[in-house]
């Protein structure tokens, strides 16, 4: 008999490690001999780097950076076990997270800091980047990023811009000659479900600026800005980021990661589950658990349990998804490859309860569901 | 593929029978063709009389008679299906929940509503009785039910005696003369899971008397005036209720029925089980669903989902139990029978909003529990 336990973490109680741990109690107490095999999982947001560090006995590296608002900030990168890639979090080290509601602000937020993070994790010896973009708080094209690589983007008087979205509209000139050459040997994995253009209505700015603190005015001239970021971008370098897919993720980032790096960009889950060899570990399992904080019909747009669900349909394997809580639309699942889905809740109890003995409750419920699964006896 | 589902009642939710629908509802929904077998069972306390005539299309009969307070209330009982077996819940005509908590008091408290309730059935036909006797408010020794069959019970005077236990004390001639014949020719089946001997420490006055109004002194006063009575019994009938067991169930109407009615004393749950025909229900089953409110280490004591497992176990067949709530000490059910236990709750909430959304709720869960146990397809 072998288990495999491929949970995400259950957002504010448990880590996917943690989630993975308290899973395997539950199988272990039914069947000490059972084989299990933990391999937590993130869907490329927050959690895939510890993820992936974990699932490859990594490293995690600790770095001071400029923060969003260009002040400093403790972020981190992982360095995988292969000692080459290196997993980043563009959230670290420019998140949404980090700014406080009432300094959201677009105009001036910058990507600066994850450039740091690259450049810092090329001077480990990385050159292979998985670089999860979701949570920013920036709409700046990713020109601080740029920047912090050597980019020069010059204005009208040929000094470098400052920072943040407002001064895209400056740049007159880009000047690739100090930009990090190590990049060009580098590839870049970007982890995004976005699959925006640049501009426009369905652009970066219209879209996702709103939620980063900008007014429709401010929306409106980023989008402007983008577009003469855009053109000049389109004379350097021939590529036309205004309407690609993907080039709007995260602020515009996704366009200069187009434009400038050795980069393809992936569905986050897709890169987890390709990075944690979910499919190896699944040769001859007979189960599988996942399993995160909450579960419905969104779930079916990329999120770990529908990842882990569709690798392990390939191979005919029953996939049961264990949640802190059920929503609407479950019923959307099973075509995935879900066979079932159950709440870890034991009781009527509040929701920080439930947080509080997460691990409990996931241990008895996983205790439960292979119960349940091992006790068919024949076929009919 | 059989599916037998045999739940209790969730109580203040569902009856068993409605939890028996939202189950199966649940079941339908994975294999539209799947045989239910839909066998509602109630463990002997409240619900039972309900969930047999369910069981055996039977009818349900409303009579007016005698309350433990001596006025009238609204009672009803049973007529299964084969037209001759009664099924009477003591509580219904003299239960503690028909009395006021301020007014609650064993020395005035009587039987004799459940005594009509038993002459009521005898002139409809009824020669088997099931008289579950769990719930009571009264501590009489069964002396108002003996009296509402016909029983003289005189004082030195030569006076019938009132209600209620105070008045045991007062009896010294006991006169059958009247005693409705038609008992002789019927037999009595009694539900019930207390082994308790009338008098003494562990008598019926002394454990259940305080959770009916009893004082101290009244408990003792009580208990004396049982022990009289059963010397009384001893010179009228030779049958020495004293120490027996089971006569000190339900205020010692245990011990009336054994001196008095051709009656035998079973675990209610195994009455229900016989009578609802479990075991052959069983038969070519590959599994079984029941479930209650509430499951914790007390299940093991006759409740109703250790009783269908028991049965459920000498076939080999899986019994998975879906409950409101999951206590402390689950770990010694599986020796039972009982392959896993799953709650409903499928996200944090009240009590109150469990409650309310118990059948959508028993659906989900009965549908989730079913398709991890389909999922098995192979042994290792």
């Amino acid at each position: 008999m072998k288990v495999v336990i491929a949970p995400d973490s259950f957002k504010g109680s448990l880590s996917a490690f943690d989630a993975a741990l308290a899973i395997e109690t539950g199988i272990k107490k039914v069947r000490p001999e059972a084989r299990t095999v933990l391999v937590p999982v993130a869907d490329g947001g927050e959690g895939t780097m510890e993820s992936l560090v974990a699932a490859t006995r990594g490293r995690k590296v600790q770095v001071t950076v400029t923060g969003p608002l260009n002040t400093p900030v403790d972020a981190a990168y992982g360095i995988l076990g292969d000692n080459v890639t290196c997993v980043i979090e563009m959230a670290s080290a420019s998140g949404l997270y980090l700014v406080p509601a009432e300094k959201r602000n677009p105009l001036v937020t910058t990507t600066y800091g994850t450039g740091e993070l690259i450049r810092q994790a090329l001077d480990d010896g990385c050159r292979r980047f998985i670089l999860g973009i979701g949570g920013s708080a920036t709409n700046d094209g990713g020109i601080g990023m740029l920047q912090a690589l050597g980019m020069k983007l010059l204005d009208a008087e040929g000094h470098q811009v400052g920072f943040g979205g407002g001064e895209l509209e400056r740049i007159e000139v880009i000047d690739d000659s100090g930009f990090d050459p190590r990049i060009r040997e580098a590839e870049f994995l970007i982890a995004s479900d976005v699959q925006n253009p640049l501009i426009g209505p369905d652009g970066a700015s219209h879209v996702f600026g709103p939620q980063k603190g900008a007014t429709a005015e401010m929306a409106e001239r980023l989008d402007q800005s983008l577009r003469a970021w855009a053109d000049l971008v389109k004379s350097k370098t021939g590529i036309r980021l205004h309407q690609r897919a993907g080039a709007g993720a995260a602020g515009g980032i996704g366009g200069a990661f187009q434009a400038f790096f050795p980069s393809s960009m992936r569905r986050g889950i897709d890169i987890v589950i390709e990075y944690t060899q979910l499919d190896k570990h699944l040769q001859d399992a007979d189960l599988v658990l996942t399993g995160e904080g909450q579960i419905d019909f969104q779930t079916a747009s990329g999120k770990t349990p529908m990842g882990v669900a569709q690798v392990a349909q390939k191979r005919g394997i029953p996939v049961f998804v264990l949640a802190g809580s059920i929503g609407r639309g479950i019923d959307t699942l099973y075509q995935y490859g879900i066979h079932s889905i159950h709440s870890i809740l034991n009781a009527p109890m509040s929701l920080q309860e439930a947080m509080e003995r997460a691990p409990e409750l996931l241990t008895q419920t996983a205790e439960q569901v292979f119960r349940t699964y091992l006790a068919r006896q024949n076929h009919n």
